[in-house]
C-alpha cells in the first residue's frame, strides 16, 4: 500500500516535470515562432505541444476515464500525427497553416489534460495504465527532442539569424581522446535488456557475431570536417554514394547544413545566432551520405549498430546522435502491437539509416544503449555527428 | 498657398486614411493569424502589412529625406516583393516562414515611417513627391485586397473553418436585372483618361473598332452555376479549353473553390465561416477556365476587354472581378517607367488573362472603368465572377 | 461534265503529290530514326505517318465509304491524335514506346488508304468529300512542317550531330533590305478572304482599327542577335518579362536552341549537321520570351498579328514564322464546327502567342497572309524569328 | 603449355558463346524494338549490345593491346554507362533518342571487338587478362538479364501486346512442395567461397549468428497472391510500410505489374503476348512493398539474405529473384577495388533491399548461392518473386 502510494506520486511527478520541460523550451519563443512549418518533415511548436497532448487524450483519458469530457472535438482530428488515407496525409504538410486554435488555446488544453491525467493517476494505479503513461511520456520525450531541431530549422530560414537562447548550442568538446579502443571478437546480445521502458524496435534481444574492430573514442570535429571540406570532399564523385552524389548534385550541397561562408570566414547557424564556426566542437548537422563520404575520405568506415551497442559500455557517448551503416530493419523476432500504439516504429523499416547514441537536444532521462533512432540518409535537421572504426 | 495648404492637408489626410484602412482590415485576426503562407501565390498579413510600408520607406522615404533613418536595415531585405535572381526568388515561397519581426515590431515599423512620411509632407509639396505617394496609397489599396483574399485562402485550410467576421461575405444580389444591354459598332476609345491616378497599364489610350454586341446587366448567380456543375459541367470536356480540361483531371476540380457537398447539400466557405449556399447571390472565386466552360456551356461567351469598357456606362459593376476574354497584353504604345517603379505591370504581360470591375474586397476609391486587372487562367482566390455577352 | 472531270482528277492529283511528298520527306531516314520521342511535344516520324493516314480513314473512309475494311482496328486508337480521358492522355508522351506496328506496316498502311480515297474520289465528287479530303490535305501538311522540326528537334540529342540531308537548313539571307515601311492608321479588315481552303480559326473576318506604325522590312540575323547574346541580354533581368526570366533561369538558357559555343567559337545545329554560325543568316528557333526581350534590348516592339496581316503586303515574308505580340484568342465571332473536327482550333486559345508568316519547313502552297499559327511562348523548336516594329 | 592452350581455348569458347547468346536474344526483335527507352531505368536492347561490347573495348582492348585501333570515336562516349557529373548523366534518361550508330553498326562493332578480342587471347594468357575478360562475361551475362527484363517493360507500354516468343514465360510450377524446412541456430559463414568467378560485394567472408527458423520450400503462387489482392490487400493500409503505402496511393497500384483485369478475369502480359492468368505458377514482378506487405497479411515473414544463403542447401531455387528483408550494405572488410572497375557495386549500398536466387531470365551459368542482387523497394520489372520465412 505504502508502496503504491510511493509509486503514484513517482509517476506523478515524472509526468509533471516532462510535460513542464516541454513548456519550458518553449519560454524563449515569440507568439509567432509557434506556428509556421517551412518543410512537410519538421512540425511547428505549437503542434508538438498538442500533438503530445493529444496522445495522453485519445490513448490514455478516452479509454481509462469514461467520464472524461474532450477538451474540444476539433483537437482529436487536428492534432492527430498519422494518417492512413490519402486527405488527412495533406494536412502533414500544411500543419504551418492552421492559425487556430490559437497557442494561448493549447496551454489551456494542455492543462486541462494534464490536470485530468494526475486526477486519473490518483485513483487508477494499474499497471496497463502507468505502461501507457510511461510510454506517453518517452513520446514527449521524443517530441522534445524535434520541437528543439525543428524550430532551429525554421528559424534558419530567417535571413537575420534569430537567437532563441543567447547560450544555446556553443559547445566545445575539450575533453577528447583521440584514441582507439579495441572490441574482440565473439558472440554478442542485442537489444534492450532490463525492466525499465523501452521502444518495440529494442526488443527481440538476441545474438550477433561481431568480428574484433577497432572504434574512436572521440567524434569528428569541425576542424577535421573542414579539412574535408578544404581537400575538396563535396567536389569529388569517389567519396560518395551515387544517390549521395545525386543529392550533392542536386540539392546543391557544399558543406554541413547550417555552415556558411561569409567573406571567406566561416560561421555556423546556432540557436544561440550565426557564430563562428568553431574547429574543436563537434561537427554536427551531418547527413549519412556525408557521414559516408567523410568516413571513405579518411580511410576509415562507420561503425554497424551492433558494433555500436556493445562498444558503448567503453567509449563516452550523448554528445551528438551517430549515424551507423546499419539499415533500420526489425530485430529477429520483432512483434507489432496491436492497434494504433502498433503503428509506431515498425511502420518505417525501410529506407532508413540507424543513428545510436543522444544528443544535447535529447530530454533529460531519454538515452539508453540500445536506443535505436533512424531517419533517412540525406537528412540532417537533427544533431547528428559521426564516430569512425577501423 | 492656400490651395497648396488645403492640397498638402488633403493629400495627409488621404495617406493617413489609407493606411489605417489597412490596420483596420487587420483587427478581428489573432496573432497566429499573420504569420503563414500555405501556397507562394499569397502572402501573410504580416509581410502586405510591412511592405506596404517598405515601399513608403524606400521609394519616398529614402528619396525625398536625406535626414531619414532606416528603421531596420534588415527590413529593406525582408520585405521587398521582388528581385531578379534565384537565391532572393526562394524567399518569396518562404514569407510564411519569417517570424521575426513579430507583428508588434511591424505595428511599430507602421508608426515609425507614416509619422516621418507625414512630417515630410508639411515640408516637401512638389508634385513629384505628391505623384509618388499616390503610387504608394494605390499600391497600398492593391494589397489590402491581397491580404483578404490571401487571408480567406489561408484560413480555408483550416478543418474548423475559421470566422474572419461575422458578417463578411454574405452579400447576396436583390436587385440585379436580367435583360441585356445593345453597344452598337463603331470606333471606341479604350484607356485611361482625365488627370486622377492611374496605373501605367491603362495609359497610351487608344482606338479600337467593335462590333455590335450585347452585354447581360446581370452577372451569373450561384444557382445558374450550380446548374452547370449538375448537369455535369466539370465532367464533359467539350466545354472546357484543351488546358482548362487538363487544370480540372490534374487538380481534381470538381466545383468553385470554397464550395464544399456535405450529405447532400452545398455550403460555401466565407470569411463569416461555413454557410449554406445563397442560390441567389453572385457566383464568386471561379478561375477564367471556369468562367469560359460555363459560358460555352450556356451557348454565350465572355465580353472582351474592350467590348467590357464601353459597356461599363451601361451596366452595374464593382461587386465582381469580371472575367474577360482578353490576354494581358500592351496597349499601343504602352510605355514602361524608368527604374523599379517600371517593373510593376509590364513585367507580366503574358499568359494572364484581364478581369476587368471590382469586388467587395477592393478597397474604397480604388475602382475605375479602365482599371486592368490580371490573373493567371486557373487562378481563383480572388473574387471573380462572370459576365456573359452573346 | 467534263469540269467535274477536270477537278476529280485535280483533287486526286493534289492528294497524291501531299501524301508522296511526306514520305519523300523521310527518305534520308534509317528505320530506328523513325522511333524515338524524346520531348512530349514532339512525335516520331512513324506517327507522323501513320496519324495523317489515319485522319483519311477515320474522317472519310469511314464515313464516305460503307464498304470500306479497316486496314487494321488497333491502328485507330494507336494512331488517334487527341482523346479526352486522362488514360489516354498518357499515351500522347509515350508514342516513342511503340515499336510495333513496324515503319513498314506504316508504308503499307498509306498505300491500302490511298489506294482507297483514290477510288472513292473516282465515284464520289461531292462538295463535302472534297472539302473533307482537302482538310485533310492540309492536315497532313501541318505535320509535315512538324515531322522535319521534331526530327531535327530528336536529332539534335544525339551528341554525334547526325546529318539529315547535306543541303538543308543551310539558306543565307542575301538579299535582305535594312528598311522600314509605314502604315498608316486606318480601319483595317481582318482574316480570311477567298474562297479557297483556310482553317476556322481564321474566319469572323472583321474590322480593327490600327495606329499607324513602321515596320521592319528584314527579319533579324544571327549577327544581330549575337550582338544582344554578347551584350549580356541572357544575363540582365531588365530586358525579360518575369515569367520569361524564370525561364531563363530555370531552364539554364543561353542562347538560342541549337546555337553552341565550342572553344570560343559559335556554332549552331542544322539538319545538314554542326555547322560554325553564320552571321548574315536569319536568327532561328527562337522563342517568345527571347524574342520579346531581343525587341525590349533593342528599343524596339513586336508586331501586332493584325498589324503584320495588313503589313504582309509589302513585306517579303515565308523565310521563318514571325512571333507576333498577340494572343491566339477567337476572332469575333468564330465559330466551332460541331464533331471531332471542331475540336481542332478552338481549344488551345489560351496561353500560347500568335506567329504569323511561314518558314523554309511549311510545305508548298500551304502559305496565307491571314494563317494563325499558335506556339507556347516558351517554345523554340519551330523555325521562328524575330520582325521589329516601331 | 597443354594445360595453358587447353584454358586458352576454353576461355576463348565461353567468351564467344556468352556474346552469342547476346545477340541470340534480339533474333525476334524488330529493327525498331531496339531503340526506344520509356522509363529511365530501363535501357534498349540497342544500348545493351553496344554496352557490353564497350566494356570490352574499354576495359581490356584498349588497356592490353596497345595497336588496337578504335572502332569509333563516338562510341566510347555513347555507350559508357556511369558518368560522375550532371552534363553526362542526362544522357542515361536519353538513351532512347539516340538513332544513330543504326543496329547494323552496333552489330559490325560487335563483331570488330569480338574478333580483336579472340586475337588478343590468342597471344595473351595472363591471369590478369583473362580476369577482366571473365568479369566481362559476367558483367555481360548481367546485361542479358536486363535486356530481357527492360524489353519487356517497353513492350508492355503497346495496348497491342506484342510477343516476343510464342513460348516465352509460360512456366507452371508443377513440382513445387508445400513444406517448411528448418534450420538449426548457430555460426554461419556467409559470403563467397571458392577459387571461381564472383562480384566484389560477395567477398569479405565472414561469420553471422543465426537463431533458427523455419523456410518454405515452395515460392508463393499467383493464385495465393490473388487471395492477397481480392482480400482488400491493397486497400488496406495496415498490411503496408508507411512507405510502401505512399507508393500505392501515388503510383495508384492494384495489383502486380503486368496484371490486367478484363471483364472481370485476370490476364497477364507476358513476352508471349496477354494471356490468362495462371494460378499455380509462381507470382512474379512483385515488389519489396508488396512482397513485404503480402508476407504481413499471411502472418509470415520474410528471409534475410544470410537466412536465404544458408537455406539455400535445402530448397529448390533458381525460378524467380527473392525478395529479402536485408537492405543491401557492405559486408564486413568489403573492399572496392581501384580504379573504374571498382565503382561497380559498392556505389549502390544504400536505399537497396537483397535480392537472392536467379529467374529464369537469368543467363546459363550466371547463378550462385552466394550472389547478391539489388534493387529500390519498388522496382518491379523484374522477375521478383515471394518466398515466407517464420
Amino acid at each position: 500500500m505504502l508502496a503504491e502510494t510511493i509509486q503514484k506520486s513517482q509517476i506523478i511527478s515524472r509526468f509533471s516535470e516532462v510535460r513542464d520541460y516541454s513548456c519550458s523550451l518553449c519560454e524563449p519563443l515569440e507568439t509567432e515562432d509557434y506556428i509556421p512549418q517551412p518543410v512537410p518533415f519538421a512540425s511547428p511548436p505549437k503542434w508538438h505541444l498538442a500533438h503530445t497532448t493529444w496522445f495522453f487524450e485519445e490513448m490514455v483519458l478516452k479509454k481509462y476515464n469514461s467520464d472524461y469530457k474532450e477538451f474540444n472535438p476539433h483537437f482529436s482530428f487536428l492534432f492527430n500525427s498519422y494518417y492512413q488515407t490519402i486527405g488527412d496525409r495533406a494536412i502533414r504538410a500544411e500543419r504551418g497553416s492552421i492559425t487556430r486554435p490559437s497557442i494561448d488555446k493549447v496551454y489551456d488544453y494542455r492543462n486541462y489534460v494534464d490536470h485530468a491525467i494526475c486526477k486519473l493517476l490518483e485513483s487508477n494505479t494499474t499497471k496497463e495504465l502507468h505502461d501507457m503513461i510511461t510510454l506517453g511520456i518517452n513520446h514527449e520525450q521524443q517530441h522534445q527532442e524535434l520541437l528543439i531541431t525543428d524550430l532551429k530549422h525554421t528559424l534558419h530560414f530567417n535571413p537575420t539569424w534569430p537567437v532563441y537562447e543567447e547560450n544555446y548550442d556553443l559547445t566545445d568538446d575539450k575533453n577528447r581522446k583521440d584514441s582507439w579502443i579495441k572490441i574482440d571478437s565473439g558472440i554478442y546480445e542485442i537489444g534492450y535488456k532490463g525492466d525499465g521502458f523501452c521502444f518495440d524496435n529494442e526488443l527481440g534481444r538476441h545474438r550477433v557475431f561481431l568480428d574484433s574492430f577497432e572504434v574512436s573514442e572521440a567524434l569528428v570535429t569541425n576542424g577535421e570536417y573542414l579539412d574535408f571540406v578544404q581537400d575538396g570532399g563535396y567536389k569529388n564523385f569517389k567519396y560518395w554514394l551515387d544517390e549521395g552524389w545525386s543529392w550533392v548534385i542536386n540539392e546543391n550541397i557544399h558543406q554541413p547544413l547550417y555552415w556558411k561562408q561569409i567573406d571567406g570566414k566561416w560561421y555556423q547557424y546556432t540557436l544561440a545566432g550565426l557564430k563562428p564556426l568553431k574547429p574543436d566542437a563537434i561537427v554536427t548537422h551531418i547527413s549519412f551520405y556525408e557521414a559516408q563520404a567523410y568516413s571513405t575520405w579518411k580511410k576509415r568506415r562507420l561503425l554497424t549498430e551492433f558494433e555500436w551497442e556493445i562498444a558503448s559500455d567503453h567509449i563516452p557517448w550523448g554528445q551528438r546522435w551517430e549515424w551507423t551503416y546499419s539499415a533500420y530493419l526489425p530485430y529477429p523476432n520483432f512483434k507489432i502491437a496491436d492497434g494504433a500504439v502498433g503503428e509506431y516504429n515498425g511502420k518505417f523499416m525501410i529506407n532508413q539509416m540507424v543513428l545510436r547514441g543522444a544528443s544535447s537536444a535529447t530530454s533529460p532521462g531519454h538515452s539508453r544503449a540500445s536506443y535505436r533512432n533512424f531517419f533517412h540518409p540525406q537528412h540532417r535537421w537533427q544533431y547528428t555527428g559521426i564516430r569512425l572504426a577501423k
